[in-house]
């Protein structure tokens, strides 16, 4: 699974690609069109000329930028430059949608000239008979990479690893590594690191490359490596693995089994597009939008947020419940159902603010039990100054607007009381969803507004109840 | 501004960190407050002893995470390891307290050792009388550098840079290239890839170091190096440059001025932070709650969500007027009022689902004018799609329960109507939002729930006035 010259041939590919791409980096619209123009008009090598000097990364977005409807012709004409590197590079939807089209030995030879890491994301998603068709087709070696990486849980190290990487033994010289890294041309070309291993293969030391080409020919590299490393765990969770690369600045990580043997080597590129996709996911699963990919099936997308709708319409039957039991006070002053929802919708806010600010301080791993009790604190005064002036706020223009001072002081005081329900929801919701090993962005928003909803209706309409307010 | 010497260090100290971070490589509680207890004793010695095997992004989440009228203490006794790499890890707000204390000499100090973007973030945050005062302390080399890079817009390519970087002519062998690396002890150790230049210093091409390895000496690097490049203009704003690195996979790319010279690199380790703290950006963004920093002065705190918040006071106000041009028809019927919130919160739950997945396929370049009324399209699939099942659904329950089929009929049509504007919304408000220049993530939330809002409650009440529902 060598993949030199496919890397070389990407570099070349990019070229000049000022026609196509505007100076944000985006894709013309004038340009996809002018490639499905000839497509077709059946003029295969003109729709080949055009999108010829274009990266793998940019013929990815042709097909996702193409209607769904031409994308099947548009990978018949371009079949040739469809190569793993763009597969590699393409929406998780769209790429399905083209493989299914494939025959297994076409997939199988596309899957060959890939690194483990892209060519396990492309067959991992197939179902279990094409994966099976797909890995009989592949030759012995990569299909016993493939396969060991398919026996790791989805979204672990062991998935995103690759096994192409250079190790080498505590003893060899700076001169020894430079020599065996010349004359083993079947060597991979995509490392930033080598790692030095004992005799057992578990690693004991990382050589930057920058290290060893600024080292005598005579310096054994032990001298050179540095001795500590974080050595991923081959189980380890992606999310964990990204917030590790984050943490400290690595280029390349040594990826380690249960007995601490070096297995793998993850690199920081395939991190980045985690980093990006976990710290993304985060404002999608807050509303219920699933993946909210722009490219899955619409069917897919309507059962993902309908049913979070019909979770949110139980949640809001049961605010309106709360609602319910004051009808009577209601009919004595129908402008309580005016006033209302602002003290829920504002109730809404606040514990959504707080809400977010926890998520993601979970997701950052700033929020360890030792910071919990502060952070509650905090919050807690913060909903106290924001009830106090908002609640002023609005008390005096009910006052002003309705005059009743009792009227005033109800809506004030239920502004009160539910930025504190706000504040408090908003904290120890996603706390609690995580200590009990749950995502806190899936599910928080949910319990939050609801608790915001009923707190907000029943402060309001009871304080009114109470106070027995009328026309 | 060489960092061979602090590199080596800093991966010397990570050493043995068992003790003090749990298995989520999250500091223990137990082992900030050991620190803070020999700290308080007056044991300096003991607390350094404790600190000594601590990675400096360790070292930097140790003050994080000790109560704040503690840090300063801490400071003083850990004073010799509080270099720059701490510095440069630690959060801002807990940093910005740090250096206050500081002269501006010391601060010099500290900056002078780290890399042109670390210096750069330390200082550009500082007043200005205090940025002088430090940049007077500097060498004149150092203090260049920085005035050079705080000449470029925030956020910008040009402060991300760093000028430490190998560049080396074309005609060059890759011998040449070893030796020029090993006999000038001055060079940066930091780097992944070197650049070749024309004589106007222009770049040509990229070389992996890999490569170099990899390639016998009497090689010209001319015949290694990569001729497509992903070249950085230096005022890119610096989103836009975490997006080239993720699309095309890049460790570092080159910086160019307005007349295409090289001027600077940018490392990946750099766009990790970027990527990360943008991405998550937009969830705090889209609730209102700033940048969401735990750290941050209270009072900033409230400043910004409280602005949030009395805008959303205003448009909550609008709603309810709306809701007040019906109190005739409620009076008629008051279970009006306790079903009414169930549409506008629907509405909303739809909308903020659609914003989502918009903000988010804008601000990965998901969303070009090529691809607008697509989108808008699926949306308004999905919305007809949601809105039947939940309209039905809710339509028939409340038929059930009122024993009203009018009023099942009323609520049924409303809840379509409100799907529909919630999706129209969710897509059109972050649209128009970005092509106006504006970012789509800071204010979409406002006119979307608004939208959703209104219209829930005015299709509602409007039609049960139309209709003429009473008890």
């Amino acid at each position: 699974m060598s993949e030199t010259a496919t890397d070389l041939d990407a570099e070349d590919r990019r070229g000049e690609t000022g026609t196509s791409l505007d100076e944000d980096d985006r894709m013309k619209p004038e340009f996809v069109a002018a490639v499905i123009d000839r497509v077709e008009a059946g003029d295969t090598e003109g729709a080949r000329a055009l999108v010829a000097p274009l990266h793998p990364a940019d013929l990815a977005d042709l097909f996702e930028l193409a209607p769904s409807d031409q994308r099947r012709p548009l990978a018949t004409a371009l079949a040739e430059m469809l190569d793993g590197d763009v597969l590699a590079e393409m929406n998780d939807w769209v790429r399905e949608e083209l493989i299914d089209a494939l025959q297994p030995h076409e997939v199988a030879e596309l899957a060959t000239h890939l690194d483990t890491d892209d060519a396990v994301a492309i067959i991992e998603d197939m179902e279990e008979d094409d994966q099976r068709a797909v890995l009989r087709a592949m030759e012995p070696d990569d299909r016993a990479a493939i396969e060991e990486a398919l026996s790791f849980p989805e979204e672990s190290a062991g998935r995103l690893m690759q096994r192409d990487l250079i190790a080498v033994p505590e003893h060899m010289t700076v001169g020894g590594v430079l020599d065996y890294l010349r004359y083993h041309e079947d060597l991979t070309t995509d490392f930033w690191e080598i790692f030095v291993v004992d005799a057992g293969h578990h690693p004991v030391g990382t050589c930057k490359l920058s290290w060893i080409l600024r080292t005598p020919r005579e310096v054994a590299v032990a001298d050179v490596m540095a001795r500590e490393q974080t050595l991923i765990p081959v189980d380890m969770d992606q999310e964990e693995v990204a917030l590790r690369f984050q943490k400290y600045a690595l280029i390349s990580a040594a990826v380690v089994d249960q007995a601490g043997r070096l297995v793998g080597m993850i690199t920081v590129d395939d991190i980045v597009h985690i980093i990006q996709e976990e710290a993304g996911e985060d404002i999608l699963r807050l509303s219920g939008a699933g993946d909210g990919d722009i490219n899955e099936p619409i069917l897919t997308t309507v059962r993902t947020r309908l049913t979070w709708l019909i979770i949110n319409l139980g949640t809001a039957a049961i605010s309106a419940s709360v609602v319910g039991l004051f009808q009577g006070t209601i009919s004595q002053l129908v402008v309580l159902a005016v006033l209302m929802p602002i003290v829920s919708a504002m109730g809404g806010n606040a514990g959504t603010q707080t809400m977010a600010v926890s998520v993601r301080a979970l997701a950052l791993n700033q929020l360890p039990p030792s910071n919990t009790r502060r952070i509650i604190f905090r919050e807690f005064r913060i909903a106290v100054m924001n009830g106090l002036c908002l609640g002023l706020l609005l008390g005096v223009t009910v006052y002003l607007i309705y005059g009743m001072a009792s009227l005033g002081v109800v809506i004030c005081l239920s502004m009160i009381i539910n930025n504190l329900i706000a504040g408090l929801a908003g904290v120890l919701v996603p706390v609690s969803l995580d200590k009990a090993g749950a995502d806190p962005a899936v599910s928080s928003a949910v319990f939050v507004t609801t608790a915001t909803d009923v707190m907000g209706f029943f402060s309001f309409l009871g304080l009114a109840a109470l106070w027995g307010l009328h026309s």
